[in-house]
């Protein structure tokens, strides 16, 4: 059954990649997966019909049938569960694999995204380069930690997995910034997540939405 | 086969059950899986032993035979796969209750964590009432969002599921403060589930190592 997912009419990510449908189109183009999409507005995010979906009024979604997802993780996870290619199939690797969906989510991206929200606190009282500076720090502390678990390996567990894709997208969020630069091995993970024909495939689907919304 | 997991030797949350070895007990108690425990102090937990089994230094981590895993939502997700009792067996309602396990982690548990930790940086330049106000405002909002979905159910997909384990732990960690009680079904939802039989053996083992380790 062909899925349709939601994504942002016009996101706030102008064409980068950042916005959570890139990690479910990464996936469903590893599994070769067609898939539709349903732009919503930011008004229609906060509108019962997308509510029903998305309790909290984000995207990504995913419908197939009479199931609805709403979690970028979840909906990872299903999919890998689903088709062939982001999981190993036996035990103990599949549970490892999975781990690192949850690494990526719980334990690295809450201080990246505490970080780039505190972007757009510019004028609050707080905001101060002591602040941001705590902040980075706290980013630094779990890339270093990371770094030292990866090491010289391509990926995280053997073979590319769901974890990876995780990872690879939740860390991708820093790019641009020094701070990722800092882990010369994790710079290049995210570059050899980024060069595989999946991820480039689904990041021109969504930059394509970014540029027919902007006239560009 | 029996697992093992870890737990802090002295935990900072003086016995309240907060520390995320609550949630690996309290599964594992729902369905019936004996368990050791080995604590960890805190600078065991930054020692290689420990490093190898949690790349970033926390609790709780789950061995059984060749499979090490360190995040409680992995570590979660495993049993409830392995046993019967905290997921439906069926699809859509398996999927459904696993995207809860997601929202609670990715959703609901950073802007918490990010107020516990506030109360940890008093003294720094940041450090404000607006600014924890600020943060209790980004808690309010996904509280209000959550108790709009979970209306005057019981739980957040029919049965109780894994997906309430994990949403009533984090919720949990607000438990005393004003913000939580400004909406009773979730204060409710948290009760119901702390009052279920394996939730309290849970709570009495984690207890037991903390007026053990305090000679109280």
């Amino acid at each position: 059954m062909r899925p349709t997912i939601t994504a942002f009419a016009n996101s706030p990510d102008r064409g980068t990649g950042q916005a959570r449908d890139m990690r479910v189109r990464w996936a469903l183009e590893e599994v070769g997966q067609p898939y539709d999409v349903r732009l919503v507005t930011f008004r229609e995010m906060k509108q019962p019909a997308h509510l029903a979906r998305q309790p909290f009024g984000q995207i990504p979604t995913y419908e197939e049938g009479d199931l609805t997802l709403f979690e970028s993780g979840a909906i990872l996870l299903h999919i890998a569960e689903r088709h062939a290619g982001l999981l190993p199939t036996q035990e103990p690797a599949r549970a490892r694999a999975i781990n690192w969906i949850f690494a990526a989510l719980s334990t690295l991206e809450p201080p990246i995204v505490e970080r780039e929200q505190a972007d757009f606190q510019a004028g609050k009282p707080w905001h101060s380069p002591e602040y941001l500076a705590f902040l980075d720090d706290n980013i630094r502390t779990r890339f270093g930690q990371l770094s030292r678990r990866l090491g010289e390996a391509d990926w995280l567990e053997g073979a590319f997995s769901a974890g990876d894709l995780m990872m690879v997208m939740v860390l991708r969020r820093m790019e641009g910034s020094d701070l990722l630069a800092e882990f010369p091995n994790l710079f290049a993970y995210v570059a050899r997540g980024e060069s595989r024909p999946a991820f480039q495939r689904a990041y021109a689907a969504q930059r394509a939405v970014f540029t027919a919304a902007s006239g560009q």
